[in-house]
């Protein structure tokens, strides 16, 4: 096959396989052959056995299929067998939709500006049908970019009344993963149990330090000499969830609690875009409150 | 002056002195015409206003001063009522004699050999008079350098016991402060405080993330992407003394405890030597549980 | 002092004295008694000798003194009998002025909305009075910041002829220095000779690897695993100007020259953002074609 | 299969086979079919189909076969027609031996000592059966660690002569390959063309920038923020060997000729470390004089 034609290939006649079964061997074969004879090619494969008790096996395979989305649901229907013999748990995701991601913020709008900006340049290949606030900060720069803005007030007393109304724009806006770009309120846990490893949260700080509130206070008291971020999917324990992504700067004794946070704002919106990224490209997989991120 | 004859100057001409007093104007006046009447040439300063209710202001200057040694009686003499005037604590601090250390190890010696190392290389300019362990492991590296090498097995039982032993051996040996390279013992409160700031540790995290036993077990449980370890004084509360140097690197869900703690090592080694190194050349003045660094 | 004086120091009472002389005993003490006397409290202090034969004395002081304004003339007419005996080169720079930035750009517009976006968070302390591009593609997001936008189309035949143009408006607009955000134009000497030290570029390789043109491409074709951007001063040579900062990413074999590119973009802006900062509070001096940057 | 069957397969039979070829469909299939039927586990795959105009697929396969050493023989013998079909350049690599590593030093021997400690404390799985200087400064260590140490003074007049002992030697103790651990003599394409892709050198400098002698040297006069070190393997062009890993630090104006060596010594020692451990476990495939280094 020329380059050119490989370089050409349809963004639509790509798709990806997600595995996770128990490992055995035959694994990669069984699934490459498969691949193969429905006239995939692999593009991008990789794999990791985990050598703990559970012994499991999972794979994420980008592949090429000319006409794929014509050929998808004969394909999926011949892949049950194969499913069943292997005890696989799959996904396969095509690229004829864009994921669709709601952004809640609060008055701190420097990881919002992020996502549009990576949005916007083309880094991020989602839909953002909309954004929900409990501040206006952002109504104006949001707008500019076309997309619709609510602002639900909110604060722990009526937090069941302004989940309900979430909920409902959430399912109106038809969308498929929320991004808490440091969106200062908790979730119930019925609102979490609505979009398991489905919510985005960035955290100010590297986790498990600084757990809960004012973690660049906590910090600075402490006299630590690395600040960090932390992006994890949301459970029901606060900043307890599978992390996705973390990063540090160095800092000294002549960083206050100001200075810290202007530092970590930049920390935070780097590694939260990237755990974004990686979510929209199928690259992660939660095993035990942990991910394995294929990158 | 020429290049040579600055480049030429007797280390023993070389002093330090480090100030610590409530800010107010005209103090780095007073103290650097105090240097200039007694001959002196700062060579290095480094200064730092703390922006916190205390106010307090910390100074550290290298200086020359031709035949100090000579002339260090008259100038603390002198130096007494400008510290009187401005409520200067401070410490002068000389080359005639290299800061004598203690090294205390267990059974893992990767943090010992890396000082050895640089001891030997000439990195760490500070005599090493003993090592002190609860295990055989590094006898024969440590008397190949010439050390002298106490075994003292150790346990909580007989904690106080074992310490007795320990404190006779460093005052016999005239030490200045203790490097723990991994000793796995916890230090009672009477033996910490004969050594104040002056018993450097390495924690193997990222305090204060996994403080106290089994850290990589536990980041390897909680699936962190970065893994870290800590230097810091130690005082009478495990893992809170005052944080000299911290770093981190990058690890991902291949990384299982065996080779996090691999990768932890070298991590280890480089802060502790980092925070040994500063120590001995007095640029690490402790204020409120937290560390100022003069890097 | 109480902490709320010092917090609340005026902005406008805050100076900065940076000094380059022979080195000798007695300056700190001359400079710091100067101020003193001149009611003036140190804030921040860095001081540099060089080693080399020149054996130059460098010190770069952030002072306050009340209603400095008004007392700046007699505080300056003063400094010059010290200034003499100690043969300074000194520039004393006052707050009631923010430096004047103009920004030049092409087509790719990443570094010019990195400065845009830290300037309008208050990150940069500077005034933007115009950008000037060969292109039109940033006019739009130029303008809804409230700045002038000059589309100054230009090649290597007119090279003169635009650089009239382009003096004329800094000339017009009272710039104090030029940042090329991605200008892809070489400047004449005569235009660099009138900005010394004022123009601050940045290229798009870890210089001095891959000077000229299309270093991305070029790296890719030499397969290095980090790739890089610098900012420098401008001078004739180039891509030869004193370097200001630089900074790498890790790449890998599976990049190929749009993600390097990609990627490069991050570095950039992040780089040229760090300089501009810098050279805004007065903390590079250049000595030798090298900057010392007092962080 | 149970975890401690996993964990507890004997080394010998793992095996490793590296494989290039034209990229089209199938090849995954194939390849992990003729594993499968031959008893075979893949334990760990990293792919990479390049997409430049040559359009190759490079695969490094890791499997666990039981009694791999007595079965090896038949899978070699049925992997031709396989091999034959699909155009694949292929190597198989076994555990029954472990690679032979002369090193090469000269009056430097931070990286020597950086490789003895790792092969020490088993990081670096190979044998070292002989060490060859031009100088007698590790003589001492290395006959310390058990190994012969061979000295042959060099310079570029006697090259040919000294290129015939070294070759005499590196034949006699069976060597696999070498590492230039800072030896500081020019090698003969002669002598190169004898071990392809089979010297690894360490230079001091982050290359393309400072090809050639004394790159601190040079490093301090351009006045750069960052300094690296760079892993290649040999070939007759003077530092221009296809790159196997690079790392940097940061340095300042504070940091002269001395002090810039300091710290590279440190990048200089673990980056050669690291290239010889991804080169002892078969990661490291040469493409058009660039690297593709399967981690």
């Amino acid at each position: 096959m020329a380059i050119e034609e490989y370089l050409n290939r349809k963004k639509e006649d790509i798709g990806r396989l997600l595995v996770k079964c128990p490992d055995r061997p035959g694994i990669v074969s069984a699934l490459s052959t498969f691949l193969y004879e429905h006239g995939g090619d692999i593009m991008e494969s990789t794999q990791f056995s985990s050598d703990d008790p559970t012994r499991m096996f999972f794979i994420r395979i980008e592949f090429y299929v000319k006409d794929l989305l014509e050929k998808r649901g004969q394909m999926e229907r011949d892949f049950k067998p194969l499913a069943e013999e292997f005890q696989i748990d799959y996904k396969f995701s095509y690229n004829d939709r864009r994921k669709r991601a709601a952004i809640f913020v609060s008055r701190e709008i420097h990881c919002l500006l992020e996502l549009l900006w990576e949005w916007q340049s083309g880094d991020l290949d989602m839909d953002i049908p909309l954004v929900i606030s409990n501040h206006e900060v952002a109504r104006d720069i949001v707008e500019q970019h076309g997309i619709p803005y609510y602002y639900i007030p909110a604060n722990k007393d009526i937090r069941e009344e302004v989940e309900a109304k979430q909920l409902k724009l959430l399912e109106q806006y038809d969308v498929d993963f929320i991004i808490l770009a440091r969106y200062m309120q908790i979730l119930t846990p019925n609102f979490v149990a609505r979009y398991p490893n489905r919510i985005i949260n960035i955290h100010h700080s590297f986790l498990p330090a600084f757990i809960g509130a004012r973690p660049y206070e906590r910090a600075y008291e402490r006299g630590v000499k690395l600040i960090g971020a932390t992006s994890h999917y949301v459970t029901d324990e606060l900043d307890q969830g599978p992390i996705i992504e973390q990063d540090i700067e160095r800092v000294d004794h002549r960083n206050n609690v100001a200075s810290l946070k202007k530092i970590g704002q930049r920390i935070e919106r780097t590694v939260l875009a990237r755990a974004v990224k990686w979510h929209i490209q199928d690259r992660i997989i939660v095993k035990d409150n942990k991910t394995i991120v294929f990158q």
